[in-house]
């Protein structure tokens, strides 16, 4: 599907959504008919089995802080573990103290993104693994010179041969994206308020996260924030105050996208702030009155925001056990 | 007990040494009983109860980046669980990319080190905590704004309030310490081969291990080596090649202190590489070779050196569990 085709499909669902709630959604099975459990595990793609070796594999490489031109950054750096798998700052700050221009998005549950970085430049978590890698302003190191580094390690020989059995030459670009993607694409966050009421624990949610639920379906928020990750993966224009990143349309060069970002996960929210592409909204109430303005044209009032922001915390999922590796 | 007083005991020590292990050491109890296992707990001092509430607040501090000026390092940058709780390069990178002039000693056991910092300039861990959130190289954050941000955080007045029951304005400087310094003794490692060994299990350690072990006393390692950690904790005068640091000089201003460092722990040597005060060398066998020509004006053979090495790894211990912290 191309970014235009789920353009429009985000518009057509939020027609319909709209039409569908105004008539329909009258008691809570029917509302709840509009969310998903997350799943155990997001998409595999055919071509990178997910397997044990390289979920183990992938995890050594994202702590791996050797991999960067100063030797001190790692793919855990921003997306860190003890940060909702990101850093809680405006933009991420990389090799020199070097600012970036975007929010960091949180690892967790990206393997169920349909496409990755705030503009969509890439398909998948495969095509993503590299690019902060080489960044200058990230972690500023070439990728031959950081597989000339892995190759220093012996364990690391014995890891890719594991992961990457009958490959001649393993340590290789291709391999370190796979390995990672497969670590990344088990970071889910299952067992969140809403996915044990969706489950049949009524219990599960408090009566101001049920009302922001029927609430977050009746103002339409459900057109973009859907499926098992509460995203489309469709963009979207988005005027955000003070921010001139022209978003999807670097990539595209198309008009219809100036502006415009990939909606992002709704999953694990309240622990990933700060909010948007520039990280500019610290606080989850502005974010959500934010949205509201400028995507439903709609004031939020004091209770359906206590309500919606209630619900944005139902949907803080269970954290990825997580056993530092030991590195080399 | 003074550093002079330290100095002149350890030259006392090694000169014992040396004469008790020509006449005595001639039966493998012998030599273990240059050895101590590692204790379950460092030290514990008087004024710093060891708590359950300050553990996990200091945990929490330790891989807390916002109190670092760029957001993005924490202690756990530099002292990483991944690489050793140490980096694995040759001398600290801090802010904006500032590289430092030593390198990161381990926390690891760090609770049993007579004085902290290379040239031992504090003398417990509450007097090193806080050093490397100002230093400019390192978090460069002032220390009255990173209390301040802490106190933006709900969570914090909480988890400072229970580790400091009684504290009418518990997020302040010297609590962070404390809290920080009781996680750090909490970071130990025991049941290594040779703590296996000292308990009775005689096939924990190889037979070139053994042979490393006896050789490490009659050499006169176990001189400045010895006690829990493997280190007196004293300060001697080491020349490395290519290092102009004054040391402990510097501390002090004492000509006989000039190049001395304290004795680095041994244990974990082989996952704390790189080695000496500069880390300017990557490999164990070399250290080993070099610290018996410059401590004891020996030139270890190849098969004693296999030995030697083999001893080391027999002190790497089992790494501390670790559960990284959900920060606020």
């Amino acid at each position: 599907m191309t970014p235009r085709q789920l353009h429009r499909l985000g518009a057509t669902a939020m027609a319909l959504v709209l039409s569908v709630t105004a008539v329909h959604a009258e008691d809570i099975a029917e509302y709840m008919d509009f969310f998903e459990p997350l799943p155990y595990l997001p998409p595999i793609p055919a071509a990178n089995s997910l397997t044990p070796e390289k979920v183990e594999l992938g995890k050594m490489l994202f702590f791996e802080p050797r991999i960067s031109g100063s030797g001190v950054i790692s793919c855990a750096t921003c997306h860190n573990p003890a940060l909702g798998w990101s850093d809680r700052i405006p933009t991420a700050v990389g090799h020199d103290g070097q600012v970036g221009n975007r929010n960091t998005p949180t690892v967790l549950n990206s393997g169920f993104l349909g496409s990755q970085f705030w503009d969509g430049r890439e398909p998948d978590l495969e095509g993503q693994a590299l690019g902060p890698i080489e960044a200058e302003i990230e972690m500023n190191m070439d990728l031959e010179a950081a597989i000339r580094r892995l190759k220093e390690f012996d364990i690391y020989h014995e890891h890719f041969a594991a992961a990457f059995p009958g490959d001649e030459d393993p340590i290789r670009a291709e391999n370190i994206a796979d390995a990672i993607a497969s670590f990344e694409r088990t970071l889910n966050t299952p067992n969140s308020p809403l996915d044990r009421f969706l489950a049949g624990d009524v219990q599960a949610m408090s009566e101001s996260q049920v009302e922001g639920m029927k609430l977050f379906v009746d103002a339409g928020c459900v057109a973009c924030h859907n499926g098992p990750a509460l995203t489309d993966s469709g963009f979207h224009r988005f005027e955000l105050p003070g921010s001139t990143d022209e978003g999807r349309f670097i990539v595209t060069g198309d008009e219809a996208d100036m502006f415009a970002f990939r909606t992002p996960t709704l999953r694990n929210v309240a622990v990933t702030y700060p909010y948007f592409n520039n990280g500019s909204v610290a606080d989850l109430r502005d974010a959500v009155q934010l949205m509201g303005q400028q995507m439903l044209g709609q004031d939020f009032a004091d209770e359906e925001l206590d309500n919606l922001v209630a619900f944005m915390h139902a949907l803080t999922g269970e954290m990825p056990d997580l056993v530092i590796p030991a590195l080399p």
